[in-house]
């Protein structure tokens, strides 16, 4: 023990002259301070995704992971281009806008059309060809907060659908409230969709003050028009990377026990909290599970590729992985942020719910209180849920995440270190219970 | 009285379509929303300021002001172009930047230089060419908050200053961490100065967080480069104007109790804590203050233009009105976002002590405590107190003021309703007070 203290110490030491890392909770703070102060954004399939890709190998190396590998997959690379959203006489204003990932561009010289307004996405379904045609539509429903974040499944919808909804109708351009619950000045991106059989129409959000600006100006003026213009590029296929490491298991190593987070990030912030707290978080877990002793079962952390595009990296994971998914005897993800760990949900079989019992009262002094057996696992970690899977979803407090969630304020100074500590501590204590027990979770 | 309410009430009913006002506390809120929404920003000499100006003169008419006219002066106009700043290998990360107000543009493809931090402008005075020649110079102080903003003082000599000081060692440019509160990722615009026997060079601010990252950076790697590009124009002489409106005084109509704010703002938010909170507050004191029965002094209300430049539009007044000065018995500007009033200070002649007492226990209903006797009456009006004026400053809560204060998220969201009418009632007992006594306030 004293000797691989000594080989992760020289290790570390490496590495001395550019971030010293200390084995400790603080890791994971410090992992994530590293990834966005020397990487920052990593746009999954652009130059510096490759690059932490890259950062994550070497951190793994440094921190006496047993193996660490990447797993390449192909994607569909987005880029975002210059966007600017103006209303038109009387009341000539720029307004705070994003592209929305995924979405095409407008023509070179944008997009001139009256705005109509719809209170959602329901409601813009219930309108006629009429009311939207040669128009551009704007979604402008607002977000509540909670700590469980359950107010982002009923508003993401404008986000993702509305483009094809609109287009249904004859849509030049869709605009959308943010996904998002602050009333500062930041729109918000995230994931849109296209159909096949709809025309592609450009899709952007504002932030909430200019929403709210907007829906002013069409009470004063309801016939008001806008000036949509983007050049986001779609270069089509590239290669990205999961990125795998593993602390061997000492007594059942083809056990595996998967925690992950996704190393990807949307590109206007740093990645702080979306997802390079999780990053930091699953990293430390391991690092410092094998410095408290090797675990029994093998401990596989997984930083998946691409998760903002739509669980890519989770995709291509279950796919190569798929004849050996029986060995995976649970998974868990990291990705809401960094606020404190208040509840344990787990989706294990019912054989196994007294386990998790087991699990929450030795979580119970970190704050952890019992929650149901729905857990997802989280978005990486579903894709191996399907495929049957034993999951936890260790509920971090997110009320104020859809504050910061996919704008350029997603940045480190937003981390609150003790709240990361309390993230490790509950991660290595269920990591090792897991890890160390000879459990079947499975339903 | 019922007849002259008559006439406003038909007034404002001419532009009832647009937006209804009502002749109540909120009035002032009505109106700033109204600047807000149908102008937006009004960056002095450009096309939105000329807005702004229409906007005021109309709804001064409508308010029922006696007399309404404009007071045209030149200025240097200044427009914004585009700006980026980025960081070079290793740690290739783009900046949240913006220009400073009158900072001239780099060349076309931007400017590519070592950086070199200093702690204050304090510090880089002592600094050595060998330190700074050819390099940026970014200059990381930190501001603190509290409710009179003293600490801003202290802080804006970097972002007014550092340009010349920095050329004189040799520097090709300037950043500063920006002059505000908030770890919100936005940069804050404000005016800079050059000096005519030093070079001009590029000045811009780029956000806390990005000043926290790039400091991080610089610890990791002293020798760090950056890329800075900015557009700016400066086409030179335009002229702008003032905006003056008067309530005629019943008994001593020569004697001018002036209240004022300033028309123009900042072009990246909708100047509305900066200064359209204070137009409105204004505005709304003289229109609330006729309705309460016709003042004995007269009531000017002025709003002045290009505060932003420098008191352009304020210097421009007192040049105007110098031989006439000794009629201005009271002057104030409400310039400070719109947090509740809370204190009371004076700028009075020792004989006028008193007056200022008793005007303070009028007024400490609202909570407004006593203040000292060093008033400047406010940024404008400082002007009008060098020439001897009296004035008196009716003290905001700045607390957060600095968070929002010359960036993109300054907007009409961050007004509290609540204290908007607080701030008016205030003006309206401070107004009255003054316009129906005889008192000399005078040194």
């Amino acid at each position: 023990m004293k000797l691989w203290l000594t080989t992760i110490t020289a290790a570390l030491s490496l590495n001395a002259a550019a971030n010293e890392l200390t084995l400790d909770t603080n890791l994971a703070y410090q992992l994530t301070e590293s990834l966005t102060v020397e990487v920052g954004q990593r746009l999954a399939g652009s130059e510096a995704d490759a690059r932490a890709v890259t950062w994550a190998e070497q951190k793994f190396k440094q921190l006496g992971y047993d193996k660490v590998w990447t797993e390449p997959f192909t994607m569909q690379y987005w880029q975002r281009g210059s966007a600017s959203l103006a209303v038109s006489a009387p009341f000539h204003q720029n307004l705070v806008v994003t592209a929305l990932g995924g979405s095409i561009g407008t023509p070179f010289d944008g997009i001139n059309a009256q705005v109509v307004m719809f209170e959602s996405l329901e409601d813009l379904k219930q309108a006629t060809q009429a009311q939207v045609k040669d128009k551009i539509v704007f979604i402008n429903k607002s977000m509540g907060k909670d700590k469980l974040g359950t107010f982002y499944g009923s508003v993401v919808g404008a986000r993702a659908q509305g483009a094809v909804e609109a287009a249904k109708l004859g849509a030049k351009a869709i605009i959308i409230r943010s996904v998002g619950t602050s009333i500062n000045r930041f729109a918000h991106t995230g994931i849109m969709r296209y159909s096949e059989d709809v025309p592609r129409i450009p899709a952007a959000a504002i932030s909430v003050p200019d929403a709210i600006q907007l829906d002013k100006m069409l009470s004063r003026q309801p016939e008001l028009s806008l000036h949509l213009q983007m050049q986001n590029k779609l270069p089509g296929e590239v290669v990205s990377h999961n990125v795998i490491a593993e602390i061997s298991g000492s007594q059942r190593p083809d056990e595996i026990v998967l925690i992950s987070a996704h190393i990807d990030s949307w590109d206007e912030g740093t990645g702080a909290l979306d997802d390079g707290a999780g990053v930091g978080i699953v990293m430390a877990t391991g690092a410092l599970l094998k410095q408290q002793g090797r675990p029994e079962r093998t401990v596989r952390v997984v930083l998946f590729g691409n998760e903002e595009g739509g669980l890519v990296g989770a995709r291509a994971y279950a796919a190569k992985h798929a004849t050996n998914l029986e060995n995976h005897v649970f998974a868990s993800e990291s990705d809401f942020g960094a606020g404190r760990i208040w509840r344990l949900d787990t989706g294990f079989g019912e054989k196994a719910l007294a386990f998790g019992n087991t699990l929450q009262q030795k979580l119970a002094p970190l704050g952890v209180e019992p929650g149901d057996n729905t857990a997802s696992g989280g978005p990486d970690v579903s894709v191996l849920k399907a495929q049957g899977v034993p999951v936890v979803s260790l509920q971090q407090d997110g009320t104020d995440y859809f504050d910061y969630h996919h704008t350029p304020n997603d940045t480190m100074d937003k981390i609150d270190p003790a709240a990361m500590r309390q993230n490790v501590e509950a991660w290595l204590i269920t990591t090792r219970e897991v890890a160390n027990s000879k459990v079947d979770l499975r339903r």
